[in-house]
């Protein structure tokens, strides 16, 4: 039975064959997150609401977000996400949704939820996949005229297929997408829909979402906050960070026709002074040349020079945090926390001169941690640029700094078993994900740090609490055993003394007890 | 500063661009492995090393592999890799190593370890965004005539670039790819190149594999069977598993005219017979019809059919397992365990129809485990088609399959502090791997039962050895207590009995003792 073996050639001619990414994507679902009927729904719901909530902070409204699930049969659901945002013009309409990688907001150095043009599309296909129903797109730019489209993706071309494109006129703006899928699951629980909504309205507190649940039921997570967070402005690359490749892809995309006028234009931090300087340490790079023209050893010298020279932190108006304000409000609010602490750390670059920003709250006792019957055991909630991430914890940079950190140094002896909820929040106009399902953070050495910085900095808050809890423990303990005894002594010095009365001798005992524990904490702390 | 708010119009006209797979890629390095100096190294060596020996497996040779990697400046490298496989032709060269998604296994069932078409562009890529110096490729397809390209890859395009294509005279077949990177780290390590290769020739030990470290240092591991494994047979997809829209998708791909005989050529375990059964369930669909005409409703109740029919197992000649005997053979060689047990499980369906199959070994103390210092702790190798996964584990089925075991049952208190190394492969046609840095494995359902039974099996057979040495040891400790006081009861006996020799009722008391500790055994086998 042995196989003919095929000369290259013949191999090929036979078996060669060129794909596009919608058909990758096809053949590794999984990759965007449909893997599992629960995690497929709430995947769903993820893309959708992610994209909702970009499209009214590009349009500057408040987000008024309904989600709709309606079942229809067995792992078999309507799903309609209606926003109040932006609004797509109707020529770009059957791109945007039907073929991948044809987002908006991919190549942009800006603050957004969603960033690779892969998810909505992705949503789509799975779509496409389970049911080979159409989905429907309802959308409007806000100028009086509403169109509807009926439509679906070929993954074979990784093009839209139109069925039909219909306008009315309606004063309305915002999208709404309807669409069909089976072999998704509607359920409670830590990485269901109501939990990842209810995730998603305690870090965007200005949204106002509506989640219509498949029972009937309507949960309404009204806006807290009646102000729009402040708007993440569009960034130029900081020039710490940016590889020579990096500088080459800038130069290629600049209008400038000089190189020291591109390196101002193109990089945030870089002064015509700056360009002196770096034009001091790059001597052999003619700064005046076309940066079209720039080779990879002139960008390596550049990049070398980028090193030498100190430039201002990245700027804080391109990073939007949630902001420890509201984080407290909402960690005392939902886990009426003993004790809690929020740490927000400055901007910080990672590769490719990208700003992001960590921060971090901490809630202990109350009710925070996770409560399995009698047991409690510790709660970690992530998100990224205030979406929740809530599969993939293994693989995530930020449960992997949580796990880094020696917890027993913050008087946290067991902190799997811990009654604590720790939320990261990190912010960045590009995430470093680590797959396109967007569930889990690469552990960028850079980002690895803050982390961690961010953990330990609110593990030292957490430890001066507990050290004055463990202080008042021990000197209640120990005042306890004095008192129990003072009665008895201050009876016996008062038949001996005679001048004294029993009360009066008890008074100046108590008074010197307290005196004496006070004392010997203050050496406890000195140990400590 | 307020910055203008833009109607959609103007947003969209301002902010659209399309883009294409490389340029993902390029802002999503990490997602393909490149974070990192140590593991960039070793993903580099990792996407060149698979596609060697998989070139080896196309054309039937023993496959031989030269790994050099030579250091130029700190985190400067130079890396050739040469395999005696099929060899590209000329034509193919540009396309296969400049074009993303240009493979040509990416859409055939069968077991390989490359299988998206992205793995080694990507290794290029990086060459390219870190030295911005083109790669070299020596080629031949074994008919007289060797081909040299020094090429690049234009990211924007997803293109090609040829500098130079020249052909010499000359009689040898395989590839050999030379190209320089920066960013990288040669070091030792679990992670390092050596340890990489190392766990490639012992899942693969008919190679050969030629390390020329940067040292100067050749380590050769020669090739420990002188077989080739038997080849993997292309399979066609199993009806298990697929869902409609797989269904409809294989009928557009088929030259056949009718659904009936379409159904019987592109399935493996359809027979004529199947079909007669399958149309009996699936009455309102006409057998006749164009499989091109499929519905997704069509498709859908012939999707239920199936499940409703049986259908022999996936063939076995379609996954090719490590085997038994050279699992035990590795294990014992290395790691010269006091006890090892190989698990392989039948071939399974998960979804997609697609085939895979579970190995796994387990060996327990000699040097079994991972020693740091005087502590041992537990050890996993995972690997996916012969290839080892030494990043993510985190994030991998395996891992997770391995923590969900309830090792105490099988006499395992302590699993992460245990003298026990895992293996564990996973045989696939299409590997599920979570990214396409193809470092960790999906957790589909399935695959995750398959993983379990595997390792629940071999942890009985741990189990009913530690009971055998936990027996052993509880039988000596009796018999020695017996056994002490053997000589003072028989020296009384004898002088009681006077007849008998000392000597004699020893050797009667002793014969007497090991049979009831014998039958005490049993006892305990019982509770057992």
């Amino acid at each position: 039975m042995k196989e003919k073996e095929l000369s290259s050639e013949e191999f090929f001619a036979e078996k060669y064959r060129e794909s596009n990414i919608a058909e990758f994507f096809r053949r590794n679902m999984h990759m965007l997150g449909y893997s599992g009927p629960v995690r497929s729904m709430t995947t769903i719901i993820h893309e959708f609401v992610t994209n909702g909530l970009d499209a009214c902070e590009e349009v500057g409204v408040m987000p008024k977000i309904i989600v709709e699930v309606r079942q229809l049969g067995d792992r078999d659901y309507v799903i309609g996400v209606e926003d109040n945002g932006l609004g797509i013009p109707e020529s770009y309409i059957p791109r945007l949704l039907g073929t991948m990688l044809a987002g908006t907001k991919f190549h942009r150095y800006i603050q957004s939820r969603g960033q690779q043009g892969i998810g909505a599309v992705g949503a789509i296909m799975y779509s496409h996949i389970t049911t080979g129903v159409p989905i429907k797109i309802i959308t409007s730019t806000g100028k009086g005229k509403i169109t509807t489209a009926v439509m679906d993706i070929d993954i074979k071309k990784n093009k839209p297929h139109i069925f039909e494109m219909t306008s009315v006129k309606g004063k309305w703006q915002g999208t709404k997408i309807v669409a069909r899928f089976k072999d998704i699951v509607y359920q409670k629980g830590e990485q269901g829909v109501y939990e990842y909504i209810r995730r998603t309205a305690t870090a965007n507190p200005h949204a106002t979402i509506t989640l219509l649940e498949p029972d009937g039921n309507v949960v309404k997570f009204k806006n807290s906050v009646n102000k729009l967070p402040s708007r993440p402005k569009e960034m130029l690359p900081h020039p710490r960070g940016v590889s020579a490749d990096d500088v080459r892809l800038f130069a290629l995309a600049s209008e400038q026709r000089k190189l020291s006028t591109f390196l101002e234009k193109s990089f945030s931090r870089i002064s015509a002074q700056k360009v002196k300087e770096i034009a001091k340490r790059a001597k052999y790079v003619d700064f005046s040349m076309d940066p079209k023209e720039l080779t990879h050893q002139q960008a390596e010298a550049i990049v070398r020079a980028f090193k030498d020279v100190r430039f201002i932190a990245p700027s804080t108006n391109g990073l939007v945090p949630i902001g420890e304000e509201t984080i407290e409000k909402s960690l005392k609010e939902i886990l009426k926390p003993d004790f809690y602490s929020v740490v927000t750390r400055s901007p910080a670059i990672y590769r490719g001169g990208i700003p992001f920003q960590i921060e971090v709250g901490l809630a202990y006792e109350g009710q925070a941690g996770r409560s399995k019957g009698k047991d409690t055991s510790s709660e970690v909630m992530r998100f990224a640029n205030r979406v929740p991430l809530v599969f993939d914890a293994g693989g995530c940079a930020i449960t992997q700094a949580i796990n880094s950190i020696e917890w027993r140094r913050y008087h946290i002896g067991d902190f799997d078993n811990a009654p604590i909820t720790v939320t990261v929040n990190i912010i960045s106009s590009h995430i470093p994900y680590t797959s396109a399902g967007k569930q889990a953070i690469s552990g960028e050495d850079e980002i690895m740090n803050e982390l961690r910085f961010a953990l330990m900095d609110a593990g030292r808050k957490l430890k001066s609490h507990l050290s004055g809890v463990r202080r008042d423990k021990l000197r209640d303990e120990r005042r306890a055993i004095f008192e129990k005894y003072i009665p008895e002594v201050a009876e016996s010095l008062s038949k001996l003394s005679g001048s004294a009365t029993k009360k009066e001798i008890i008074k100046h005992l108590e008074k010197f007890v307290k005196s004496r524990a006070r004392a010997k904490e203050d050496k406890d702390d000195k140990i400590d």
